[in-house]
């Protein structure tokens, strides 16, 4: 990188701030999906709004590509920076600014990690409900509008998002929305933002949406003889009204790599895991007894509601390792993560499909998904020295999107575009929609500084 | 208008579906609000996305501006044609599309009114929630993001669509969203369309979100010795985290004028007017229970929970014909209606301000608003030949929308920006943020034929 421009990252921020060292550089070359990294040319770590904006009016006026980073904990290469310039890493901008625990909001940075923050937030008696598993950062989670176990019941980023301050390409700062949670004042930039990956805008901070934490609540299991059988009963589930605050659908494959888990001993078959709240014990307990009858109208083989806070927590401790376990389980393979999501109706068809498929092509993988959505997930393995085998990967991921989309639904429920899933776009959304999202982008960020070759190339 | 206008649009459309009539053009000329009527030059009534996607490439060309109608319910002159043009009536794009009722969703086109379609939705035990009172289009609610009575529970308009069929101001017709209620595949169009007026595209054809019939629900009065303390009990329900379906507030006034429905005879005294759901009677009952020990620490006079299902029809019957009370009460008077909104935490604040300022500014009118999501409105009187009492109207409304501002709020909650709000535009957002409205608006309809003189000016 340009020492001038190095200069001038170091007159904007302390020089302990701008790292253009090997070490620094490789940290943020990479997240946790199986893209090919890339490195920054250079990585600060700014401390306010006004250093955020100085640092971009900088960028936008040398055209240098500027990507920022959270936890790296995203899984489609979203801030890879594949044209390299500069990592704006917000770990330094980490702080609850305020926590308006009468309106269940709170005002944060946008480099807070989401568990972090949930454990300061608990002592208020609220969470911030949309659980990604990871650690993510909260920048990060706006950025893909990031969702989880909790969205079949709270909603996914975007919908716990009520304001938003956005550092744009150009430096200028601007502030959306309001804390008012009813709001029909002009355009919705803030829902604009909010899953635009970094390529309209930084965040640098956000008022969020917060739930009481439940006082009743029960983890339920339920396994099934096939998949199949597991996903019809997701629908009947989410169709008979029941509402349930989780529901999670595992195969065979996931419930034992989550038994590698030396906490976890789950019946290895095809398992519904979910959680319900109640406002009262007896509410909770008349809803369980309802999904105990669905459960078993599906032909569940094996039904066990009321586990105890514990039991549930190690349960959803294990729910949330699945993907490290994965990984770890195959060091010497590559990877690829799919996230397609459909109508709930649709689920049990996608399900079905998706198992067939793996079963057809011989593909090495599990299958989960927060199934109370329609979001359906898998994570398949081959060796990185066969070339039939790494090209089933890719024509297992177009088979699973395209069935997605002729089943109403999308290519990425919630990693967002990121790399993988550009491909995607116009078959979605028609050339039309994808022309008029280009020129959002180049109304924004006219020299394509911001997070350059993501979401539309 | 253009003669050669008028023979391209009968080209496009039948001689039948195209009006000059000053009749027509008198009907199309103003919404339920106080704006003064503008008339268009003509009337059109489409039939196909593919017609007004012709009509847009033909007023594209000649500059010719082009406004949306519903049921002309509006109340913030968001449909006034205010520089003339024609008025795309789409009262004969009214048709329900799809029911997908195992998904909870329907495709509908724009022209359906709101009670309508929720009659035959109710055949399948769902109903659209965001009820705005008036018998509004589906269109015309996508246009404001309009809310209303179920919005604490169920979100406004904005959170149950999801996805659009929308017609640019050249023409081109693009789809947003999907039927999948995860989605994070780019850029959030459906949501920048939402609230946008017409001002970006004409929508012709929306997917929404749905929610079954609540089995058991009950209505709850209470009533209180003063306003302020009425605003106070609504902060304190939904802090204790009940969930009320509806909770509204009203002013003695607003009872009164209520009263003058024949059907309708309720104490005179501040009152808040609720709803309740539950899964189950007991969940229900247990619920209520709480609502009255609130309410009774909040020191309301008088509770009545448990109102059976007609008179719980009547009492909404009630509310929803307010405002039309309210109107024909003052036939010689001309009238102002406020709409913000504030954190929940806000409203005692708002409610008492505004009631105040009422009675030390000796305005006339009613107070009532969705209070259990922040919203407070007011129905003010002048009479037309008093100069001071209608500057005071203004300067009212100014004074409300400061403070709501003031308290983190927004100066319209559901009514929209349309003609009267747009002096608070920089105010509420600031001159960055509604730059890019403005930018935004500019790459959508570069011609500014879309509704012009709306949101942004």
């Amino acid at each position: 990188m340009d020492m001038e421009v190095i200069a001038a990252l170091t007159e904007i921020l302390d020089a302990e701030r701008v790292s253009v060292t090997d070490a620094d550089r490789a940290l943020h070359g990479r997240d946790q999906s199986p893209h090919a990294a890339h490195l920054p040319d250079a990585v600060i770590w700014p401390q306010t709004t006004a250093e955020v904006s100085a640092i971009l009016k900088l960028a936008n006026t040398r055209h240098i590509p500027i990507v920022g980073w959270g936890a790296g904990s995203s899984l489609e290469g979203n801030p890879i920076p594949v044209h390299g310039g500069i990592v704006v890493n917000f770990q330094r901008m980490n702080q609850i600014l305020a926590i308006h625990a009468e309106d269940f909001q709170v005002v944060v940075q946008p480099g807070i990690f989401y568990k972090d923050m949930n454990k300061i937030l608990g002592q208020f008696g609220l969470f911030f409900a949309p659980d990604p598993g990871a650690n993510a950062s909260i920048g990060g989670m706006i950025g893909n509008n990031a969702a989880g176990t909790r969205t079949v019941r709270y909603g996914a980023t975007r919908d716990n998002t009520l304001a938003l301050e956005v550092v744009l390409a150009n430096g200028k700062v601007i502030r959306t929305g309001s804390r008012s949670v009813k709001q029909s004042a002009g355009y919705d930039l803030t829902h604009l933002i909010v899953g635009s990956e970094g390529t309209l805008g930084l965040v640098t901070e956000a008022t969020l949406k917060l739930t009481p934490l439940p006082e009743h609540f029960s983890a339920v299991l339920a396994t099934f003889s096939h998949t199949a059988k597991a996903a019809e009963a997701v629908f009947s589930i989410i169709g008979a009204g029941l509402g349930p605050a989780a529901l999670e659908l595992l195969d065979a494959a996931a419930v034992t790599y989550m038994n590698q888990d030396s906490t976890i001993n789950l019946p290895v078959a095809p398992t519904l895991l979910m959680e319900f709240h109640g406002a009262t014990a007896e509410a909770l307990h008349t809803e369980l007894a309802l999904v105990r009858d669905v459960c078993a109208d599906c032909g569940a083989t094996r039904f066990e509601a009321g586990v105890g806070r514990d039991e549930r927590d190690r349960l959803w401790h294990g729910r949330h390792q699945l993907g490290e376990i994965l990984f770890r389980a195959h060091p010497k393979e590559t990877y690829l993560i799919t996230d397609v999501s459909v109508p709930i109706s649709r689920y049990p068809d996608l399900a079905t499909f998706t198992a067939g498929l793996m079963e057809t092509m011989n593909i090495n993988g599990a299958l989960f998904g927060h199934a109370g959505d329609g979001n359906l997930h898998t994570v398949v393995f081959a060796p990185p020295d066969s070339p039939r085998q790494q090209a089933d990967l890719q024509r297992f991921n177009d088979h699973v999107v395209q069935k997605a989309i002729n089943l109403d639904g999308t290519c990425t429920g919630e990693h967002g575009v990121g790399i993988g899933k550009q491909k995607y776009m116009v078959q979605e959304h028609g050339e039309a929609a994808v022309d008029v999202m280009r020129q959002i982008k180049t109304m924004f960020d006219p020299h394509n500084i911001l997070n350059p070759g993501k979401i539309l190339g």
